[in-house]
């Protein structure tokens, strides 16, 4: 019997090369144009943070995007803030040609077995099954993106086009294209992997990128699709508020995440 | 003439005794119980870590809360993770008697003049106005609040009770008792100034501590009362999720908070 290998695993594997320093070796496969999507940049860098908190899960992760990262060799770099008997807090950033790239800071727990003192969430939002949405890679956008064969990504129907003049918002599926199981990584690639919503008010505007994205775990995702809801709720000057919510194939919340990004209009530097 | 002197600027106030290291003296006039509020310890870091970014505002700015605070001396440290033409992030901590209390990572940039690309935004909760809600100090709460000498905070009718049985949200009014303007320290403070949204739902359970706190920073605020509305939107064993707006008297939106939180029962340490 041959031991299951994953594409996400495999390409963001890290080897340690010191107490609290590790490297990384990112690969083109999960762009989006010629850029690393930020979650897969964050998903070595989240682990590599856990690893030093002495707690299994993360529990709140910020992460601001200095510059944008690139395919090739990365170095990873951990400071325990507090290791508390709850709670482990930490700082850690990924560099790249000696200059950091990804600079977060983040709490980590335990999230299993919540017993809650009160049932208060957030209902899963409302959309068609899988095979009735719309495949990502099938709609327009004027750039390419490798990310798409990596992880399956399906819009609710009525948000698959990109011309604008509708509601700053999308909804829809997704998962690895290899049938790699969900875990708080691959919740923080989600959180990124649809998309701009502003794209649905505007048209393809240009870059939206990430100056800094928190995620919020909530639960460990039962095993198939996570169906997610993005939204940008502000747009002040050039910089928007964007939130996401991801809910597993049962309909429970797993994760929250707020990300603030500048809108570069096509021809901006 | 006398020059005008607000207690909130004299309480923080920041004396900077190294190029990115401060001092401020802290005072128990901000407290909710025997403990300072949460924002009231942010105030002095985030204006350190502004003063140290290049730029005059900022833009997205999240706290950890390690260890409670206290009344007394305190140190800050600050350093400087990037300063672009756009943002300037800046890493910073609060230590008091040796051990850090708040370790911070905030973006900041320039928050006049924001002609958008879209208008987007979230309008403003339903409130009546300041003189038909209940001042917060009428409130039985089983607790001494300090800090409603320093701020006045004016609940909703609706939500002017704490014996629980409610959808966890509560919203309000709150200003500065001695006058003073608002600006982002404030509204750093005013986020985290009401009473917890889940005690609308249990009661006063307890003591909800903050694990982290990203506020978001959007327009700056004209003159007058700061409209709030806090929800909590998910509790997951003991950690909940708490969102906060607020907007200025014109009904601008100036600021988004979300805070993760633990739930500590009364009776747990």
């Amino acid at each position: 019997m041959s031991r299951v290998s994953y594409q996400f695993d495999d390409e963001t594997a890290l080897e340690q090369v010191g107490e609290h320093r590790w490297r990384t070796h990112l690969v083109a496969d999960w762009n989006i144009g010629v850029n690393p999507n930020g979650g897969y940049l964050l998903a070595p860098l989240q682990r590599a943070m856990g690893q030093a908190s002495g707690h299994p899960d993360p529990l709140s992760v910020t992460t601001h995007y200095l510059r944008p990262g690139s395919a090739g060799p990365a170095e990873i770099e951990v400071e325990v803030v507090r290791t508390g008997r709850t709670i482990g807090t930490v700082r850690g950033r990924l560099i790249q040609d000696g200059k950091t790239r990804l600079e977060s800071l983040g709490a980590f727990s335990d999230l299993a077995n919540p017993v809650s003192v009160a049932t208060v969430s957030i209902d899963p939002v409302d959309l068609p099954p899988p095979e009735e949405c719309v495949s990502r890679a099938a709609l327009a956008q004027g750039v390419e993106i490798p990310l798409l064969n990596r992880v399956e990504v399906r819009v609710h129907p009525d948000h698959a086009d990109a011309q604008g003049g509708r509601s700053p918002e999308i909804s829809g599926w997704i998962r690895f294209s290899d049938g790699r199981p969900v875990d708080a990584a691959a919740l923080s690639l989600f959180a990124d992997a649809f998309p701009p919503p502003l794209f649905a008010l505007l048209g393809r505007i240009g870059w939206v990128p990430t100056i800094e994205l928190t995620v919020q775990f909530r639960r460990q995702p039962v095993e198939g699709w996570i169906r997610g809801h993005f939204a940008t709720t502000d747009v002040a000057g050039t910089k928007t508020i964007e939130d996401a919510m991801l809910w597993d194939e049962s309909g429970t919340l797993v994760a929250q995440a707020r990300q603030c990004s500048l809108i570069l209009q096509d021809g901006t530097p």
